[in-house]
């Protein structure tokens, strides 16, 4: 069978039209028809090169939604017709300290799905068992696809540091990944503060749950915050006095990381001293957590503010993520 | 009564003989006849006025055991002739939020013993009761001294982010807080690298605990522990690059200063991601954490590697710490 996918070629190019045969299954391996796909800000890292692992022909997307079409012969927990869902890790070695203690998404060896092998802009997908998800009965699928990282990656992020729900959390940036951790965190019970440099957001961010909003332009409002936030959430990649920011924790707060600026931190250790605070990072999350995150997600009806378009539409959609215009994540839908 | 003092009359001067008159008791004091002082080198930070907090005439001092003199009429729980010690808090508003949730040594208000009131290289010192801790019976004075500053910080700092028995600490200094680390660490039940750049140290930090010394100019010797350790105390006040030293952590690993390097700390959001590290800093302690690492102390019989001397010496003895040459901690003794 031939798989109709989008690639880029090369980079700085645009995605193309990229067909390629399906091989055939590993006795591990699950084959899902795609149904969705988000486009996440990775992906574009991906397709640029930012990280310097990309391996063109490359066809991104990891926010993938589908149904199975078939099982490997050492696959029992999932039956053709199923709805599944893969994400952004597709293998890990399972035989290292790493993943013996649980950390298969830090595994030396593990595997992100756009890297030497092909994505989610397709007609279909293949994926270890062991990294497929069941999707709950009653999520929208174009909703849930974007959950599969954006919402892995701030759920794990919120809940590995320990966040209470008697906390006040900041959230740095409303796109697609702050708009699923303002949810995840109303669920968790916490007071939310959004910070976002775009005001026509303000609206939406109340509506899905933050008790504040303040536009991180704005200095007065920042200073007047000083000493309020238990946990800070920075989902954005873009450079800024992180100094600042510490200063809007209380003692023993954790400013964490899910985004990715650029540049050296520029926080001291005085600053971290004094106060007894932390700065970190998360990345994804594992299966566990996973299989958590949807079911909480299903308990409380999270789900991402989707615009969905066809697959063939695909360099638009990713115009608009580049052009911070998507509100607040674009979906492929596959025919 | 007059109080025979050493002060530093101005920035850039050596200490000199000094007398003050003793000032009424308050209700909530407590008179203490010091009998030993450790110099710890935040004492040398004070004299330099390096964080601008100085005001001199300035009497440092600030790891103090002493006996009971008198108390003020409010104070029930203390009586003249009981042993005692006093460490760098002496006072906090305990009406704020930090308070409150039993953080006073982060509290905005608190107060360092030596900034505007005069500290412990002194015969007497006056402190609130609620800063005033009994000593266990059996711990020798001297060696303990240094346990009221160096002690509780990286106790504290330990303990603070949920430090388990199983793990590996690093600790980065074998000086006057990675001396006492070490102590505390072995008695946690983990396993410990030392990272020093005297090699002459090797022997000592080997009996007092540590598995691993690791000369810190040795690439070598530091590659092979990528990844190997959970915890990573950071006791020096000396530039490094904190990226290799994030790299020694596993997944999930936390590097923590206590020690205060000037500079902004070189770490990029992605080196914390990968991994979900944390950097963090950790300041001295609460009252419960001191009581708890007097008694653990005492338990396990740790103590400070300590050289006495009189405090008519003074200057010497700080001229010692300036040059790295105290082994490993230098403490005054009153007559």
């Amino acid at each position: 069978m031939t798989i109709r996918a989008y690639a880029a070629p090369d980079i700085n190019t645009s995605l193309q039209d990229f067909r390629y045969d399906q091989t055939p299954l590993a006795p591990e391996d699950v084959a899902i028809a795609i149904t969705h796909c988000g486009i996440c800000y990775t992906d574009i890292h991906m397709i640029d090169n930012d990280w310097g692992l990309s391996q063109y022909p490359l066809v991104p997307g990891h926010e993938i939604i589908g149904t199975v079409q078939a099982v490997g012969s050492g696959v029992s927990e999932f039956t053709p017709g199923q709805r599944v869902g893969v994400g952004w890790l597709v293998g890990a070695c399972f035989d290292c300290e790493t993943c013996n203690r649980g950390h298969e998404n830090y595994c030396s060896n593990h595997q992100p799905i756009c890297v030497g092998r092909f994505g989610g802009f397709a007609t279909h997908v293949t994926a270890d068992h062991r990294f497929v998800f069941p999707i709950p009965d009653g999520m929208d699928s174009a909703k849930t696809a974007p959950l599969l990282c954006a919402g892995i990656t701030v759920f794990n992020a919120i809940l590995s540091y320990g966040v209470q729900p008697t906390q006040h959390i900041g959230i740095i940036g409303m796109g697609g990944l702050g708009h699923v951790a303002v949810q995840f965190a109303k669920a968790f019970g916490c007071e939310i503060t959004v910070f976002s440099t775009s005001k026509d957001k303000e609206q939406q961010a109340l509506a899905l749950g933050a008790t504040h909003f303040v536009l991180s332009q704005d200095e007065q409002e920042i200073e007047k915050r000083k000493s309020t936030l238990d946990f800070l959430l920075c989902t954005i990649h873009v450079d800024q006095n992180w100094s600042d920011y510490l200063d809007l924790l209380r003692p023993t707060g954790n400013l964490c990381f899910v985004g990715v600026p650029p540049q050296a931190l520029n926080v001291t250790a005085v600053s971290l001293i004094d106060g007894g605070k932390s700065v970190s990072g998360s990345y994804i999350g594992n299966r566990q957590r996973m299989r958590e995150m949807l079911s909480f997600a299903a308990l409380h009806g999270i789900e991402a503010q989707v615009e969905v378009c066809p697959l063939i539409e695909v360099n638009e959609a990713i115009k608009k993520v580049r052009n911070n215009q998507a509100r607040y994540r674009m979906v492929l839908e596959m025919d």
